[in-house]
């Protein structure tokens, strides 16, 4: 029986339903549950509670909830929100996920393996009518890109590396513009994303002919005065993983980027021989690049990660940035992004 | 009952045995033998005939041999060269794939479905102890790129345009080295070119994220004066492909590229509203890109398609580009491919 062919998907997106709960085994650790966590930080309203067994040490603050208590509060579907060691579901935490299939609530989960490979929970969910949502397995029908100008405003997040902050600035930026009544919408390009969204394309699970096609079904055609804010894959530098940026790049066709910059990063992610672009190089090489689908792209912004830097160093360190390239330089989970966003608007009415 | 996984895999890039014959089926015409046509072309001496079925209209000019006739000549691998109308295996070809198999030759295709979906010959296959190679399907286990320099000497041809000539330019260079004894294999990059060259790796359809891994599994080190020469994917400005242009580009870190261009075309392939860059820019562009994993690339020449010119027309082309870039310009199936390689061998001795 395979049932993960057309499950979780919308069209050419996967999507799934809220309101949802968080389900975090018997995690004793905040790492194992960093998913939910994020799902929390970012989605409040969309989580009606966490779904614990026996043993849990880590709580997200939400409200605990049994599977029973959840279907009855209204609840579309269950995440599986953390990770054990090895990223498999243990056998322990099956009967859990089952009760929850059975009564029709979705199962969303980014496993490396399909949630239909474990045959009680696909015949749980055949009978509950409940759908499960693999977040890392892309869509059916991904076409090829086309280049073509869709109406609408697009940001794209870009980073000097992996790993440095494209997701968080990019929902940080969604939930500014939300705040000034700006329609916008946030667009996921890897797995937490989208189950922060409840929607995206997981794009580097993307077979490589389809890249483009995905990052332009991602942020499809809308009204003029629509942002869609994309979140980054990779970099433009990075030796493994250009190819992931590049393809979201062209795609997505953005008007605006933002820089994603860890500055006590010296060396590429898992390429200790590739020093790291400098702000500089990649606002240079991501316009050249991005002109290809949108000549007018051009920077919006800097994000700093200054989590681990002295007070006084992060402020003299921001703004040198923002002198440097004359552009609103900021750390998006202390500062804010509203600078980045006032910016967006001088330029765009 | 899945056979597909792991047959046709030779480590981490598609591999076949031979010698070969090439299969015709039914075809009534030659544009449907292409492939088959193409291995003649290219390496006869690895053919031992061609099996055709009563109704067959294509010739490709080698012996016609029955299934049983290829096992007595010591046939290995059957390769399925005619597609037929829909890129299926018509129905009556199939008892005659099944002798081959039963008898223990391997069968290889390029078809949109996985050769193992047929039943019969599956079951075939597994009796005689025959591989199914699809060459469209990606090895397991891919690495994600490291960017590590590694040993010998490489060359990729790129294009302004996808389908401009980039594989024959490739294999036209491989012979030209291989005439003066130069060490060098040419690396096939798509379905056609792995059945020529009877391995490869299909890079569009590999998965994003492994896309620069799959380049440098394609071209491993090597000796240092072998060259590889890497048949291109696509166009460095092409808005559906350039993601696996880039990630070949990167993972190949070639010492030198030859730009393949057809004078004719405006446009870019499937995009209409893309028009065809310049061989300058394509040039400048894969040098930018190209410096991320090796500093030293370098153009060596142009390769100008000019089938469709009268002579004194692409003379005067020829020339005029020549000139205009400082580097040989052939058209490869015409003038040869002499005066890049003396000029590959001047900058390398």
């Amino acid at each position: 029986m395979s049932v993960s062919g057309d499950f979780g998907l919308n069209g050419t997106i996967i999507e799934f339903a809220v309101p949802y709960v968080v389900f975090l085994g018997d995690a004793n650790d905040e790492a194992f549950a960093k998913t939910a966590l994020g799902l929390i930080q970012w989605r409040r309203e969309n989580c009606a509670g966490q779904v614990r067994l026996p043993g849990c040490k880590v709580d997200a603050g939400v409200t605990d909830l049994s599977v029973a208590q959840a279907k009855g509060a209204g609840v579309r579907s269950l995440i599986v929100g953390s990770a054990a060691v090895g990223g498999a579901i243990p056998p322990h935490w099956i009967a859990t996920l089952c009760e929850a299939a059975l009564l029709g609530i979705d199962i969303v989960a980014g496993l490396h393996m399909p949630l239909a490979d474990l045959a009680h929970l696909a015949e749980a969910a055949a009978a509950g009518g409940a759908r499960l949502i693999d977040v890392r397995v892309p869509p059916a029908g991904l076409p090829v890109g086309s280049g073509r100008k869709r109406t609408g405003l697009r940001l794209l997040t870009v980073g000097t590396d992996c790993a440095c902050g494209k997701k968080y600035t990019a929902l940080a930026l969604e939930r500014e513009m939300r705040a000034r009544a700006m329609k916008c919408d946030f667009r996921a390009s890897g797995q937490t994303g989208i189950m922060i969204a409840g929607r995206g394309v997981p794009l580097d699970a993307v077979v490589a002919d389809f890249l483009t096609g995905a990052a332009e079904v991602l942020s499809p055609a809308n009204d003029a005065d629509h942002w869609d804010v994309i979140e980054g894959q990779g970099s433009i530098f990075h030796p493994g993983f250009l190819q992931v940026t590049i393809g979201l790049l062209v795609g997505s066709q953005p008007d605006a980027f933002v820089v994603c910059h860890d500055p006590l990063r010296k060396e590429m992610l898992g390429c200790p021989s590739f020093l790291l672009p400098s702000i500089g190089e990649v606002i240079e090489r991501t316009i050249d690049i991005g002109r290809l689908t949108n000549p007018a792209i051009r920077c919006a912004g800097i994000a700093v990660n200054t989590s681990k830097m002295p007070g006084d160093a992060r402020t003299l360190l921001l703004k040198q940035y923002a002198n440097e390239f004359a552009l609103p330089c900021v750390d998006p989970l202390i500062d804010g992004v509203a600078a980045i966003v006032d910016r967006l608007l001088a330029h765009t009415q």
